[in-house]
């Protein structure tokens, strides 16, 4: 399949036409610039009451009433709930609830609109009443999204609570839903003013949902920070939910690594100019595994997949050496992640190609790990190229314990 | 009524609280800027196939065929659609075609989404393919608002067609939709690509219709630009379709002097940073009155209605003389627009007031025009100011032809 490669040149013809052909015309060009603050903090004991680090991000002094609008996970509010209320009350800070379901389901328009709607019942003024998202990625999409369009925008808080949220889709500035079968299909770019990460909430998730997160501390790993990926094979059997909210300093410096790492690539990218990003690795193939998987696989675990695969294709080039490609599928295992899917076959991987090249402005833009803690982007991967890789991935598999490459 | 004059203090706390509580927190201070560029373009004869303008814009040198998707108006189409056929014909841009109502129900997150799902039909790159909207303020704003959120944005073009859209709805970067009967209360700041004002169109515009347009450029002329409102008293008798559509030199500087005051304005504020806008002169009392009158009042009556108080405010605090207050509501009747309404009492007056106070983020900001061309801003508008205002005007109309001030 020749068009794997390109679908068409991406000849970046500014649609500002520049000369305008000279005539009576007149034409005004207007320039601006808009300035993104916000800030990411890993917290201790965010819910503690002598911590002022939350009620002073809600606007709030502890003496003055102010009056807040939260939109929570059912799940975390059934949790934490109390512990909220509890800190809230102490703050003067007066809530309007909004209890959601943060399954990805609820990841709709329908359910933004829903969020809205409980902005214009709480009557919020438009700038000053910052309103507090607490809960997993799909729930801080969707506050975020419903956050960009009321009013053309209003402030708000994010409080990821799950650890894919806190060192991935909870920190950046994307937000949106699902529509029409296909990922993330309408959103926004919206900063929030700050968000707040407490690992203290990590205790009470399932081992596969930690899992899910660390497949993306080891996509950070792989593809910018040798240092982190050791960590993480030193701590591998460790990976557990108490671990993670524990004050273990190793634990805490994988958490901050990852969180820093994703910042550090996202700063100077905050609206996706760039297409070609490394944080992107093992999201080429994996969201139309995402979709099709049955029973449902986590994103964590889609990406996984995914990243095994990309592992293969590294290695296959020579970018990667065979050891090092063993080592990083070895730590997706024990890491308690997936490495292949019996639907993530090679119709597959041509099909969510061609799709990924559509979504990258038409060529491929596929981050491959150079070495473990660096990334080389390419273009030109083929079917055949493709195959190969599934085959060493299955190879690998039912050799199990052997040490096996293609190279 | 006290709360007319303040609901809340503003009290702009900052929503990252600084300085943070000392303790082994880690904090992340995200900072970026977003580069916004787009060019607006008074053009004469846009669909003259020699024109390259349009085509340039829409990145086709016609040799290489490129294909877009256009979403047009119904009656836009009727009238206009074969020239805009044979020009895309001519530059070798095949047209993916969809004809959308331009009426105000239509005006819904429901289309929105119907015009991003044409979008997915259309199978559209993410950054390379501009979707092209023409017709009117309410089109654009649709066609604006889908062309934000699909892929979280994608490029577009402006083609206003309307006098309104061609000198304020569709020359900036707002999008959005009405909801729950509040007017734009979902939406998005999202900058075109570029912006193309042919006023050929207007030729086939109803008197109605063009006079609706007048009132934003009246209300330009009062709170900014005293020039132009002389030469809207000169030509006021000749504020016609025919006119507008046509080479007059006259027209055509009131056309541009409109342009580029908005512009002006905008251009520095384009994210509303700041909520004191010369440019919602005429919009503080006129949404409550555009929702409610029976029959429907097109927005620039409304904003006429609401221009009209506020010259008599002006007035009544001597920022206006007599006579300047004469002649703006002179201009304003002989343009063909209501200086008042049998629902704009002061009821509605209160009631929309407080409205706007959430909407100003908790003060007034009311801008009234400073003698004729200046604006300055008011926070302390009490119900009895409104009420005398209301007398004035009544006066006025009963005693018609007769010089008369409240000062």
């Amino acid at each position: 399949m020749d068009n794997l490669n390109s679908q068409q040149a991406p000849q970046r013809r500014p649609h500002i036409a520049s000369p305008l052909p000279k005539c009576s015309d007149l034409t005004w060009r207007m320039h601006a610039r808009q300035e993104v603050n916000y800030s990411v903090s890993l917290n201790t004991g965010l819910l503690k009451h002598t911590n002022a680090t939350l009620a002073y991000g809600c606007g709030a002094n502890g003496v003055q009433p102010v009056r807040r609008l939260v939109v929570i996970d059912a799940r975390v509010n059934e949790l934490y709930g109390d512990e909220f209320r509890a800190y809230f009350e102490a703050w003067k800070i007066q809530v309007v609830w909004k209890v959601m379901s943060g399954d990805e389901a609820f990841k709709t328009m329908d359910h933004t609109i829903e969020v809205a709607q409980a902005m214009a019942a709480a009557n919020l003024l438009r700038r000053n009443e910052v309103v507090i998202g607490i809960g997993g990625g799909v729930l801080l999409d969707v506050v975020g999204f419903a956050s960009s369009l009321y009013r053309r925008g209003i402030p708000y808080i994010r409080i990821p609570t799950t650890l894919m949220g806190q060192i991935d889709a909870g920190i950046g500035i994307k937000t949106g839903v699902n529509h029409d079968d296909y990922k993330n299909r309408l959103g926004t770019y919206y900063a929030p003013s700050s968000a707040f990460i407490d690992p203290y909430f990590l205790q009470s998730m399932d081992q596969r949902h930690i899992s899910n997160g660390v497949a993306e501390i080891i996509k950070m790993a792989l593809i910018k920070d040798r240092e982190l990926f050791e960590l993480l094979e030193e701590m591998s059997s460790h990976l557990t939910p108490k671990a993670f909210a524990s004050n273990d300093p190793r634990i805490k410096e994988i958490m901050s690594r990852a969180i820093a790492g994703m910042l550090a690539e996202l700063e100077p990218n905050l609206w996706e100019a760039e297409l070609a990003r490394c944080v992107d690795y093992g999201h080429t193939f994996s969201p139309s595994l995402e979709l099709l998987a049955e029973p449902a696989l986590l994103h964590g675990e889609a990406v996984a997949v995914d990243m095994a695969l990309c592992v293969a294709l590294a290695a296959g080039r020579g970018l990667l050496s065979c050891v090092d490609a063993d080592r990083a599928i070895d730590l997706i295992e024990v890491a308690g992640l997936p490495v292949s899917h019996p639907v993530f076959n090679l119709q597959l991987l041509e099909k969510s190609l061609i799709d990924t090249i559509k979504h990258r402005d038409g060529l491929q833009r596929i981050p491959l790990s150079e070495g473990i803690g660096q990334t080389a982007f390419v273009n030109d991967v083929t079917s055949a190229e493709l195959a190969q890789a599934l085959v060493w991935i299955e190879q690998r598999e039912s050799r199990s314990s052997e040490q096996s490459c293609v190279a």
